[in-house]
């Protein structure tokens, strides 16, 4: 082992047999955390190349169990992203490719700092259960085309352990380790399809498009040298995705948004259409419409980043699933697969919106424009992080959470906003003054009114 | 921790709070190993400036006890080498600076590897002692002017843990961990002045110039920094020093160097007196008379650096208490002092100078040249690994050591053989076939053989 952190501290390039024994050697415990976290750092300072990320990835993989769905019939499609602020793609995603078809074996994790995690999301549904077995979970796929559920201590445990020592020693950010933590777990999934959602801006861990392209890039080439089809998206992640943040919310949105009569849709229609302007109601949704079509569109044909027909025929098939019922139809037969009680958990979310129907002043913050201007940026990290505080995330892995919290967007990014109009709200249940404060105070220095009017806000940055 | 990880990752300067609150919880064991030599590694890649270092050497010296020598009068000097084959000069600087009255506390370590160490060539003497209580450290500085002792559990405990993870994590190389291991012990001695020997060539830890004079340079400038007068020569280490290479007989050597009749002192006054040339005989000395020499001159008086008057009245100075007599006596005197039984010494070094006077065939092995030539080059680390592997030192730090084991040189440097002569001789009792057989192809190819007549050999490389 010490030969292998010489070498690479030298700057070599370490070989597939010195990998698989580094990955081996954590994982039964035989090479002390002293000299992992030692080889961690030198992996920090001179990187790996793609074919070592790539034996990397592999034996973090097969470090422990795999899935395995031979007895599926159908393509295996599944995405990842590298997390946002109200980020519940994941949930209208697994129901629409399955409605269209596919198969979608989805393990997703929970949420630490400012970025929400989707089994976090799914907890709000009361009943839901995210641990079966394999023949269960075939049995989903063949029956239902989609499950989501969590990483168990047996997938990958050379990346969990890994991880946690990566927490710790400052070597959280390498390209390399970040591209086979992520994929080390998806390629358990025994996919045949990876769509990555690498989101890019102030509420993610890529703050600019330079570092976000590479990693995209990286985990795209690394996939597929891994035998999985996968393209990535780069998508803007400046303002929260949607109109709510928070994990009772925040799935709610995504039931509503899967409904063949949501908002959402006729965002949709709009978009890819008719054509029509979109009111400023509307624009609020714009870039959690626009981001998850993009994207289902790749997990039903990854083709389609580079094939504009392949892409209009995509979007064409979605959109009818959706405009069918189908979509909202296999959102509820999902949920109810994994023994998720829709009607106990609508009763939880139509609370929410009574609070802010009602606008109780003992539980509903208001943030509003300290002046007059066009909404030029958000920092959507100091809105997560504010969120965790108020307790709606993690701050470390044994906090509890509370799903009522929620922060409403009212404002559309770019619009004009009158000194005293409201951009967004959030509840909290028992909110006290000094978190009310807390509210007004972070709320309102997390945006940027600018005099001038702002371009037309990107959502796909790049596609790779 | 993982914030002065992260910032040092950065190649940002870490404040002497943040380093101290490093050594701290080494010390004391509250910061996990791992996140140790993460920042170890991070440090190799990203460097310390001076300050870093010094904050460094000083927190790991005050990590432990600190002697006192404030009863002491007189000025306290000691030097330091980075380690060599055959490098015995302590042992004559102590009693030289000592008849010369200046306060020699000498803390020395074992050998590890290719070099010896200065407390495994002390053992060879039946009963020296080398556990003291500072009381009784005090009265040898008062009473003899020296003592060579081992580094105790609580001297510079920071160091000796990181020491111990920098082996087996690749992070030994690093010329501000270097720099803050060999000072942090040093500074526990409450010096006055010290003086490095970097040792460069096949025979030493820096095999090149540049390396061995950024240490020496770092080494200086650190300890001038922590208040220690402190000047470095860079020294050459290709060819094994002095005559022989083995615990027994190289402390012999030194106890032979010191005494007023010695073929040493008989080079040295060619060397710096009559200038007179050197026999061939004489010529195998040269290395080890020139390197104690100047370190003699250097402890004496540190302006004799850049002053060429001051040198020259050390030298003389020196010489006169190597002909007086004064050095002999106070060698014994010390040996005497420290439990040490000169006699039952003399009598094991004198079995060893018989077996290579009877040239028993059993137990003295020859190296030939092989073809006619100028001894051009020799590669003291395979003659180092060589010892060790006859026993003479140690590959891990709980092997025991033969110090009967014994390497004669018997040509000097740039000296012109012919095919047959003997370029060494080595001594193992009861050596094997198969030891015979190695020690005679390592030997052979360990040597250089030139048809081209060598430049004069230069033993001091640099003076900073």
């Amino acid at each position: 082992m010490n030969e292998i952190i010489a070498r690479k501290k030298q700057g070599k390039r370490l070989s597939e047999e010195e990998i698989r024994r580094f990955v081996a050697g954590v994982t039964d415990n035989s090479i002390p955390d002293y000299q992992t976290t030692a080889l961690l750092m030198a992996i920090c300072w001179r990187g790996m190349d793609i074919e070592e990320r790539t034996y990397l990835t592999e034996a973090m993989a097969q470090s422990g169990t795999k899935l395995n769905f031979r007895k599926v019939d159908g393509i295996k499609t599944d995405k990842h992203s590298t997390g946002g602020v109200g980020d519940k793609i994941s949930l209208m995603l697994a129901p629409w490719l399955a409605a269209a078809g596919r198969k979608v074996p989805m393990i997703s994790g929970r949420g630490l700092g400012f970025t929400g995690g989707t089994l976090d999301k799914l907890a709000a549904i009361p009943g839901y259960k995210i641990d079966f077995t394999q023949k269960e979970l075939t049995t989903f796929l063949n029956k239902v085309g989609c499950f989501v559920i969590g990483q168990t201590q047996d997938i990958a445990p050379a990346d969990r352990k890994i991880y946690a020592l990566r927490d710790v020693t400052a070597t959280v950010d390498e390209i390399s380790l970040i591209t086979a933590s992520i994929l080390s777990k998806k390629l358990t999934e025994d996919l045949d399809v990876l769509v990555m959602d690498v989101k890019c801006g102030t509420g993610a861990f890529m703050q600019n498009l330079k570092d976000a392209r590479s990693l995209a890039k990286s985990i795209a080439d690394t996939a597929n040298k891994a035998g999985v089809r996968t393209v990535s998206l780069v998508t803007a992640m400046d303002f929260p995705l949607g109109r709510y943040t928070g994990n009772t919310a925040e799935t709610w949105e995504a039931y509503y948004f899967c409904r063949k009569d949501s908002q959402y849709r006729r965002v949709a229609e709009k978009l890819y259409t008719t054509k029509e302007i979109l009111t400023a109601e509307e624009a609020i949704l714009k870039s959690v419409v626009e981001i998850t079509v993009e994207l289902a569109v790749l997990l039903l044909n990854p083709d389609a980043i580079k094939d504009k027909a392949k892409r209009l025929r995509a979007i064409e098939t979605l959109l009818s699933l959706w405009e069918s019922g189908a979509l909202e139809k296999k959102f509820s037969e999902w949920i109810k697969a994994q023994h998720g009680d829709e009607k106990a958990f609508l009763g939880k979310a139509h609370k929410i919106q009574n609070a802010f129907d009602k606008n109780s002043k003992q539980e509903i913050i208001w943030v509003f424009a300290p002046k007059d201007g066009y909404l030029a940026n958000a920092d959507s990290r100091a809105l997560g992080n504010l969120m965790v505080d108020l307790g709606a995330g993690r701050k470390k892995s044994t906090d509890t959470i509370d799903d009522r919290v929620t922060l409403e967007v009212c404002k559309a990014p770019g619009e004009y906003v009158k000194k005293g109009d409201a951009i967004i709200r959030i509840y909290k249940p028992n909110v006290s003054k000094n978190e009310k404060e807390k509210i007004e105070k972070i709320g309102q220095s997390a945006f940027t009114i600018s005099p001038k009017k702002q371009k037309a806000f990107i959502n796909i940055l790049e596609r790779i």
